[in-house]
């Protein structure tokens, strides 16, 4: 084993070099670099704990360094404590990949609903916060290809079409068609990245302003570009894949052949989980974060009145801040990359995820709910335990313990003499279908008097039998 | 309308008169006055919005300022942004607070389960984190005594009976009581807090050393220090409280007397309540936090073979850094004075609550699984779809489309050929109960082969009857 004071040393100086480099604003592959250092000599350390291994690792800064490109403005940095950098998680995606690699789990499927931190400028009316919920799934491990990510396509279809959104389509591309793309359109390697993310903002712009942001600002051949424009303008299904493999220009790359061969793949498999009637394969899809390695996808509502919507920051898997969706529900992609940044041997584990827009579903269902005038319940009450006359709040407190400790869900008002008026109001506020009412009369007959409170229909039931009654009547509430 | 230019202006002087207090390290009085007036100011901006209240607000560090005492130094800072100060939540009551007066709710019943942050020496192995969950229960509004708070203390007493954690005590005190006890033992008024501090130190240090500490380090006389001991060593239930009405120094104390009303009340309801077995009226429970105003109570774990954890931050309610409890798993109390802090005109809310230690009780439950050998399943999946031979993908594939589609809980192995064994080892590692096993022989029979994995009981299912066959045995697992 290695001196631990030497190798906590070296860690010391190693965190001064990130974080002067950061201070000179240095260029990410600089920082990235060093970053990798000090990562390495932090697994030095944690590598002689063994059993300890995943409690002495932080989950500092550093981690969430280099994965989002030019997003990793939005980080929420937090004051340097005892020479560590920390800051808030961007995202559920690569700090799963770090428990991942620190866990040295190989395979996992999970789902994970979780609020992220983004050092955005808010707009609360166009849904962007600094504060929200992702809610991601995930299935990690090595596998037999497309596979697992026809099944994250078909987990999109299943909540997309069970949420009755409307209708939807998903659209699916690849990193490595992409890749391939630009390189046999004359793209220089060093722009595939940025000019990648010009084409992600094909869903909000017309081609021709793309395709003047490709030229004039980002320094690309009018060729080039117009090569690009034909490809991205292309959409459809496993016959569109069939027929790139074709392509004289597209079949020079190998990246783009393998993307497109298992794009075919995916397809023979959405077909066998019956969802390839809102799956297309879309060339001009390309999402902006760097750990996407293969298959890539979008899910977007089609239907007329889903208003066009500022996602960048809450959607998905989607880092673009500048990007303008209309509906984009869910996102996501294979990144086989990730979790081996994050081990000091490099080892891999392939992963696919998806994110649902959990934030945007939700407003769009409150939309709906509140343009059908629906009153939506805010409880499960069942029942209300009411009173007909005055000092009866024992008798009250009495029978609620009793339907309580039954697992009926049962509420008194918090009153001792609350008027009779007032206790059916509440139950016709908050929904409530049920309720039992005391008298001194029932008292004295031994029954409860049960309201419903929709037909103010009432009947008395022997004290005895009111749970049984009352679980009959809302077995199906 | 006030001029809002004007306002803004005064606002942004004011926070650079915090900052500066702060950054000073002036006493907290005179931060909170300070910051008060900045609240002041920016509610003035915001009077003129009206719909728009809400938005026009943030929640910055302000919102925490002065509600912690001794334990605002635990609050995680966030760099200043755009000259607002933030930070991360400290727990969920305050948050709960300013929701409530910004949004002018003046009654609601709600829990909440989320993430606190807290900027502590983390210290993993006993159970202290920097960033982990509460578990909180609120009732807020203007109602009869202590009705609201019984409910609170039978919501705690029903989740730690049916979480069978073993049995538990919930200790009740208030703080009227003990500021009336401290107030006629000759406690000067400053010194209230800090002696209290002291008070709460008794579930873990032996009397004397509290005494010493109060004495010695706090500069109480040993007559008043005595005094406090022959209080604080009672405990009893609505009998000790009846007692104490009588007793002829504390009944020299308004505020006592108030109190222990209250107490006697409280102990009728949790007997209608049925859960006075658990609950003890216990002199020496002083919870460190400022903002309760009446009743106060922790529950915690008596039986024998839980572990002492320092649970300090991550306990419930429960600032003080400290504390070590023995099982303390819940805690809480009513605060009445908090919602005001954040309304202009000062408007109360009046409170109770309680937060259950989540975190605490999930690694309880987890040693008990683990002790008693209990294998815990991860998963819900009741069938696993499998093959007895080769290229049976697709047939896999169609058949756990079906099943999903029926709404059972299916997987696939992620492989084109697993072998039999494997995928039967698969449904024994993850306690998946049934296998539905696809050959070449069934697929020409039109059955499939459901297995019982515990029994290893095989039987020959028609493949119409399939989802109703699974149902019907997985309808109890």
């Amino acid at each position: 084993m290695e001196d631990k004071a030497q190798i906590q040393e070296a860690i010391k100086v190693q965190g001064e070099v990130v974080r002067k480099l950061k201070s000179e604003k240095a260029s990410k592959e600089q920082i990235d670099e060093e970053v990798a250092k000090l990562l390495e000599l932090k697994a030095r350390l944690g590598g002689g704990d063994d059993g300890k291994h995943q409690f002495v690792l932080k989950t500092p800064k550093e981690t969430l360094t280099g994965k989002y490109g030019e997003d990793s403005k939005l980080i929420y940095d937090l004051k340097d404590q005892g020479g560590e950098l920390l800051s808030l998680r961007y995202d559920l995606t690569v700090p799963f990949a770090r428990y991942l690699a620190m866990n040295k789990i190989t395979n996992i499927k999970r789902y994970h609903i979780a609020k992220v931190y983004r050092r955005d400028n808010p707009a609360m009316t166009r849904g962007r916060y600094r504060e929200f919920y992702q809610c991601d799934f995930d299935i990690a491990g090595q596998y037999d290809a497309m596979i697992p990510d026809a099944e994250c396509l078909k987990i999109v279809h299943e909540i997309l079409s069970e949420l009755e959104l409307g209708d939807f389509r998903i659209k699916v591309n690849d990193r490595r068609i992409l890749d391939g793309m630009f390189a046999v359109c004359g793209v220089p390697d060093d722009k595939f990245r940025t000019i990648c993310s010009t084409v992600d903002k094909l869903d909000k712009l017309p081609w021709q302003e793309v395709r003047k942001e490709m030229v004039d600002e980002k320094g690309l051949s009018e060729e080039a570009a117009d090569q690009i424009g034909e490809y991205v303008s292309l959409h459809g299904g496993m016959d569109l894949a069939e027929r790139l493999l074709q392509d004289p220009r597209m079949s020079q790359s190998k990246q783009a052949c393998a993307g497109l061969s298992d794009i075919k793949l995916l397809f023979s498999y959405l077909q066998l989980f019956q969802v390839t009637d809102k799956v297309v394969f879309d060339l001009s899809l390309a999402r902006g974060l760097d750990y996407y390695t293969g298959v890539i996808y979008e899910a977007v509502l089609t239907q007329a009145g889903v208003a066009p919507v500022a996602l960048a920051s809450n959607d998905a898997q989607n880092g673009s801040e500048e990007s303008v969706s209309v509906g984009s529900v869910a996102g996501g992609g294979r990144y086989d990359g990730l979790v081996g940044m994050f081990d000091p041997k490099n080892r891999k584990v392939p992963c696919v995820g998806v994110s649902i827009g959990i934030e945007r579903i939700f407003s769009i269902m409150e939309q709906r709910a509140e343009a059908a005038a629906e009153k939506v319940r805010t409880t499960e009450v069942q029942v209300l335990v009411a009173s007909a006359q005055k000092n009866l709040l024992e008798e009250r407190l009495r029978l609620v313990t009793e339907l309580w400790n039954a697992g009926i869900k049962a509420e008194v008002m918090y009153k001792k003499n609350p008027k009779l008026l007032s206790q059916l109001q509440l139950c016709e506020e908050m929904g409530i279908p049920l309720v039992a009412i005391l008298g001194e009369q029932e008292l004295k007959d031994g029954v409860v008097k049960l309201r419903v409170v929709v037909s103010r229909e009432e009947v008395d039931v022997p004290r005895s039998d009111l749970i049984t009654e009352i679980k009959r009547r809302t077995s199906d509430v």
